[in-house]
């Protein structure tokens, strides 16, 4: 029987062991999912994030304690525990430098662990997000150049770009879409057959460099979309009108778009325009609308506090800050702009209490979080996040917060058209 | 009984005279959508136009012959008609100049011959798509100063923005939805209730600046996300992979936006931004977003040329360009992007027949139609414009025009995955 003879046959039978390569937000419910018909090992270079698993905690809220205990997933930090694995999928983050160039340096080190404990026969699936050309251009290339072995003949690669949605109960990796790519079309139909068994409906890209490409392509669409939302309520703010008001006679139209002014921070749509930028620069082409939005959504909580600070006529003031992390319903707090409002506000030498009942952490950097805010204390209130838990509380309770008069500043409209709220 | 209460009754009655100021492609849907209530006065400074109206034949074929007839319209091109009417709806266009700023003459023409009649308790509407402000600091501070009159005491103001979609039977001006303000409280009341009588949903509008505002939202959006999609298809050309599969499997993500790259043409949204932009530029602010795509879709038609070409080495072909409108189903030709296709492709020594079964004209300019394209004649058939008349010919019909290995560069995919056809 051929090799991929046998691995079909593996499949078919949930006899195949899958290792997963960083068990971060996407890792996590990717193991997790494999899980329920392979044996997985799950591996992080993070101890702390093993020591935690280990314990069934994931505090990053994806997978339930319940869920981690029935997995029997094998939580490790040593890569030789890997070694048994036919499967390798990469769910490394890819950031980008401080010169917002695409950053590959933990792809990198996923695939120098793999090619210590040997490449041949395995297939290596990527699911992290990276710029087209990535793939081909340079990790098969690494991985041939050290292991001196042959994609197609002696390994062979996939790439499957990832759709996790941090904080989202309703597309989760196995009702949600998923494309698959790979090395050649036999390699492609068994990382279909492969995802075909946990996922509902997989579609097959005829190259690459296409699933490479159409993972950008979903971010930076959405970027550009709130970022212009975003200049709308600027230029209405210019005008002196409402934009929620604004925009809600323009969603009167059958075919306007109903994006929100807001925030647009965390490690995919903030950062996904800059790898599409890059490889089509590279390409000599340099895009026009692709980061059109980026510094608009960058610039974006400097304008929101400008305008916050407007109503208190230079006084100095307390405020409440409710929200911390990049978006509704999560706990992740990297690259925030709720955290550039907070730093903003202190700049100005304002008093913030940073609230965020998702966040079980008390301290990220230098920041202290409020664990419960004071009563009739602040002159401000900045709701910043539109979590479930904010609108279970309801505005009254809210409101208790803030002194007579208090000002209650709803960027995400969590509470529009209800009394005592600024709406923008 | 105050004039409210006299026009509130009228409406009720529908005992109201209403003019329609300018009779084109928004104009007459609207006369003819109030004249099943009210009687109407339509008029245009075209003696044409007019006079093939009076014939009940409207060029445009947006209002059927019967319909016409049935309507009872009295169409003038003598603005002393329009006398007696109560209410005057504006509905001339609203270009820009060759510098891309807002070419408001047509609408001064219209408020001129409003004020010759006399302005004295009478309501002025305006549908025509102007900046934010504009109806404020220009049309209404006008009709003062050259009546000697005050707003909202002796006449009043209105502004409800047009959403004609020309050659769209489903979304038509009595089934969307459409938005009315007012000069003050009572008279958007009026408007509202004047509309309500023709129009199944209305929304009213807290100021006339955000009426304004939201109608060049609507089609900024549009501009900038169709610009968006043709970059990525520029990007796909650079990575040598196809934008039409690339984009279907970003598709695939439950919040994708499911634009076509195409033409972007016409006399909304090739024109709106730059409306916006102006307004938001006197304020004081330099879009971002607003503009970013439409240099891009200007200069797609001729990426979509030079791709074209590149095909066939240099050669000088015969080219059937099918489609001539600046959109499907339609027959006007007005800032069409196909128009610049024949340019270009003429510019370059090719020989092109422009073939286009909706427009009835035998020419346009310069530009001469082909009633007939030849059969077996062909080098190479470009569909630009996904005309239903296109659909029904289907694809193996069209073929028959081009000689044997005849090249179909679909732009719109209207036969996507069909053979025979080059998708981008």
């Amino acid at each position: 029987m051929s090799l991929f003879e046998q691995i079909k046959s593996k499949i078919n039978k949930n006899k195949l062991e899958i290792s997963v390569i960083g068990l971060g937000y996407v890792g996590l419910p990717v193991a997790h999912s494999f899980s329920k018909k392979f044996k997985v090992i799950g591996f992080d270079i993070n101890i702390d994030r093993i020591r935690h698993l280990k314990k069934n905690n994931d505090l990053n809220q994806s997978i339930s304690k319940a869920e981690l205990k029935k997995s029997g997933i094998k939580f490790s930090s040593n890569f030789r525990d890997m070694k048994n694995s036919e499967i390798f999928i990469i769910t490394t983050p890819t950031p980008i430098t401080p010169s917002k160039n695409p950053d590959l340096k933990f792809i990198y080190k996923a695939l120098q662990f793999i090619i210590k404990i040997g490449i041949k026969n395995k297939f290596i699936i990527l699911e992290s997000t990276v710029y087209p050309g990535a793939s081909e251009n340079k990790f098969i290339k690494f991985l041939e150049k050290s292991s001196g072995l042959s994609v197609n003949k002696d390994f062979f690669y996939g790439y499957s770009p990832e759709r996790i949605n941090p904080g989202d109960k309703i597309h989760t990796f196995n009702n949600i879409s998923k494309i698959v790519s790979g090395s050649d079309k036999k390699t492609c139909e068994i990382i279909y057959r492969l995802y075909k068994k946990v996922v509902h409906k997989v579609y097959k890209a005829s190259t690459i460099l296409s699933a490479e490409a159409s993972k950008l392509i979903e971010n930076s669409q959405r970027d550009l979309n709130v970022a212009f939302v975003n200049e709308i309520s600027i230029i209405c703010n210019k005008l002196n009108i409402q934009s929620s008001e604004t925009l809600k006679l323009a969603s009167t139209k059958w075919n306007f778009l109903n994006f929100s002014p807001g925030l647009v921070g965390g490690h995919c749509i903030g950062v996904d325009p800059y790898y599409l930028f890059y490889s089509s620069k590279k390409l000599g082409y340099k895009p026009q609308t692709l980061l059109a939005g980026r510094n608009l959504n960058e610039n974006y909580p400097k304008f929101l506090v400008k305008k916050f600070l407007s109503f208190f006529n230079k006084r100095k003031i307390n405020v409440l800050l409710m929200g911390a992390t990049y978006k509704e319903n999560c706990n992740d707090l990297r690259n925030s702009k709720s955290i550039d409002i907070f730093r903003i506000l202190r700049q100005k030498k304002h008093q913030v209490h940073f609230f965020d009942p998702n966040v079980t952490q008390k301290k990220f950097g230098k920041i202290i979080f409020t664990k419960k805010p004071r009563k009739n204390y602040y002159d401000a209130i900045i709701i910043s996040v539109s979590h479930m838990v904010f609108k279970k509380m309801g505005l009254n309770k809210i409101l208790k917060y803030g002194k007579k008069n208090c000002k209650v500043f709803d960027i995400k409209n969590l509470f529009s058209n209800q009394k005592g709220i600024i709406n923008l």
